[in-house]
């Protein structure tokens, strides 16, 4: 007879620190990591095969050829049969501020599930190194950017495409994760969806990680280097990359934190802004036609229909709608050195399909063809400074897509732009505000402060594309 | 001739620490600052005299007796001629967690304008006072409770009550205002108001303060011991008090701060939540009657309308609808001291009118009246643990009125309590999370993390009306 001891009392569980203090540090060296010669030409060569592996072939097609979407009889809205994927509603925006009221319609993307986007990282030789995948998208005029580990929406991830597993996703979900070093949930563009949010994750991986073909690890400062260039790194990376710790966290600005949140609030109270969904049919100013639903005076942007030909997608083929912007944007922010310290020049933004009425973006952030009929003090703030800007004070530029799954053709020219005080002055027009770098990744902790064009320009930052 | 130089150039301005590290150990000194004997005595003398100063009548009438208040013909929807103050409008309110759908359809309070509510603070004798106004509410039973300095809506201090200035408003906005200590955008009631948020802020005081006859300067430590009491704190004075620093900042905890913040995400993940703007008329499930509109099972709340005779208030007289809950609420935080370290156990909630799908409640918020009908597996969690609780574990008891501008007789019990293993395990279930008050204060400089009933609790532990 074996005699079993009783189980002893459960131990006092120990606490842990609340702040992993050493986290920045560990960001900062991958970044500082220089990439080894011949780095880039070595991906550009893997970015080409995988392009090469991989059949991938986009057309426009008519509204009408869509497979499996269809206008809602009763409220023309465009949808998927099977009532996942997302919609193409009707939106009628409200906003009052200082007692002017603007009200406009408009069609709008609404996708209520949060998906994820994610980014395996794991340290090599001491130095922490980010998992991203070579990926097709439709609407990216190159096809195929580095993405995030995992970019899925939950039916992606939980079968609703009929599609194969998404790799890497048992790392972000479930019992067996990793270590979570950032997790938050973050806007997309406010202007084409309706409160759509995003799981933007870091996670520290346990253990070996098999590598996929069209998966590859990059420092920090390799991926700096990519983000130099036009088109290399996706949107989904980029907010993913914003969310890291920055690594200049100097503990003085010229607001303290306090007047920043203080301000921040104050933004948000000033706008009363009510969104309602309507039924897309017949909302105002806009004119449904074969091809596409555009804008009446052909301004914003069109809803149009593509049909894809993949083979390294979750399914084989598919048709699906997009939004497609009308021309280039300019996104930029203005810097000045205040006190030796950077600082940047943040606009707070009224976009319809914001969840939390304003977030802040880039100081300049306009499709400027939609405002080429204005002139003089109609023009939008500080974009003809961007257009006019001598190239000697332009710190950063390069061209990025946004998400390609979603939208066709939407590139920014996204910039970078030293000031002084004559173009910028500390006391800034209402609506603006300067805030240093590190506090607005801190920002970046929490759901919804920054817009993800405002984040595109910050993962410039923090993964050391630019310093300033 | 005077010969003019010209303006030196500008000074390179200084910049500022970004955060005020002293600001904590200030209000725990206030917080410490033993009132003055017969300080509550005292209190209540003068808060009888201000009642006694304002003749103040709340009568019940019929919904049609409302003065210049309607139901639009076309929605059925309660509102005031002016296109102010607020409207009762339908919600339709869809949400899918875990695969499975629920959808219910309420009446809701909709005021799309963020209003103030504002403590003024100022140091006497090196110890910092909070200015409160004995305040009339025509929902609270005892009429008269003790409010934060400014408690205004935009329309309140813009004039559109025609009525006379908000006092000590000019410290709150404008070029003169004083020094912002908090300023951050706070829920109200998800369940009754359709995305409200209120700014709450705390700020010190420039200067001499004139006292007019319904204020008066409290201590921390005074609020602390007034909160002890039934009834005497306001809602609008509780949410302020609870976005102060609290005084317990130990660094180390069951979960750290990027655990708590990726359970949040993945909580706010989990829920799907559509909440749409409906006609009130005909909403399923409510019955309109003369004096009120009611549930169909008598459950939840009534829409009722008063007639208000006032002294002391911006205008003289007037009517309004009133949201009237059914019966005395429950709501409390389950408290462990985990390795010498007291957390709280905080519930992820979905409240239809919330901004944000989820935001964290208190371990038990509950109107038991409602659940009545549920036994066994069906009864709401820890409810029941709550409601039979040995008083010897009770660390905090009384009873608080939620916004009596808005809500007749709504009123909880609010506690907390001390627990031990076997009743609120390391590991809880779904939903729920262990966290230090110092961690959930934190989350208050941010906007929408934590609910109004939450906040109140927390401001029992900022004032040091109990301490853990």
């Amino acid at each position: 007879m074996t005699v079993r001891t009783a189980f002893p009392p459960a131990a006092e569980p120990a606490l842990r620190p609340r702040l992993d203090t050493g986290l920045p540090a560990r960001f900062a060296r991958s970044a500082d990591t220089a990439p080894p010669p011949g780095s880039a030409q070595d991906t550009d060569t893997w970015l080409d095969e995988r392009r090469a592996a991989h059949r991938f072939q986009v057309d426009r097609i008519p509204l009408a050829d869509l497979d499996g979407w269809s206008f809602d009889p009763a409220t023309g809205n465009l949808g998927h049969h099977s009532g996942r994927f997302f919609t193409v509603e009707g939106l009628r925006v409200t906003s009052t501020t200082d007692g002017r009221t603007r009200q406009w319609h408009q069609p709008i993307i609404r996708q209520p599930e949060v998906g994820i986007l994610g980014i395996l990282v794991k340290e090599f030789d001491g130095v922490l190194h980010f998992l991203l995948q070579a990926k097709m998208e439709p609407g990216n005029r190159n096809l195929l950017q580095l993405s995030p580990t995992v970019q899925a929406t939950r039916s992606n991830y939980t079968g609703a495409h009929n599609g194969s597993r998404v790799r890497y996703i048992e790392h972000f979900t479930g019992p067996a994760r990793g270590r979570v070093l950032v997790d938050v949930l973050q806007s997309e563009h406010g202007s084409w969806f309706f409160r759509k949010s995003n799981r933007n994750m870091l996670v520290e991986a346990h253990g070996d990680i098999p590598l996929h073909d069209d998966f590859r690890w990059f420092t920090l400062g390799q991926i700096g280097e990519l983000l130099r260039r036009d088109n290399i790194v996706n949107m989904d990376a980029r907010t993913v990359l914003a969310c890291a710790p920055h690594p200049d966290s100097r503990a003085h600005a010229l607001n303290t934190d306090t007047e920043l949140l203080s301000w921040f609030t104050s933004e948000r109270s000033r706008h009363d802004v009510t969104a309602d969904r309507v039924p897309l049919a017949g909302i105002p100013g806009w004119k449904q036609g074969p091809w596409s639903i555009d804008h009446e005076e052909d301004r914003y942007f069109s809803v149009v229909a593509v049909g894809v030909q993949a083979g390294s997608r979750e399914v084989a083929g598919w048709t699906q709608p997009l939004f497609e912007p009308k021309g280039l944007g300019v996104t930029a922010f203005l810097t000045r050195t205040i006190a030796g310290t950077p600082h940047v020049l943040v606009h707070a933004r009224v976009e319809g399909g914001f969840a939390d009425t304003v977030e802040l973006g880039p100081t300049v952030q306009y499709t400027p063809a939609n405002y080429s009929h204005l002139t003089g003090s109609d023009r939008p703030l500080f974009l003809d400074l961007v257009l006019g800007a001598d190239p000697a004070r332009i710190r950063y530029e390069a061209r990025h897509s946004e998400e390609g799954g979603r939208f066709l053709n939407a590139e920014s020219r996204y910039l970078i732009l030293d000031t002084d005080a004559d173009d910028t002055p500390l006391d800034p027009p209402p609506g603006y505000f300067w805030a240093t770098p590190h506090q607005l990744t801190c920002f970046l902790r929490h759901n919804h402060y920054l817009n993800v064009q405002a984040r595109t320009l910050l993962s410039c930052l923090t993964s050391g594309a630019v310093r300033l």
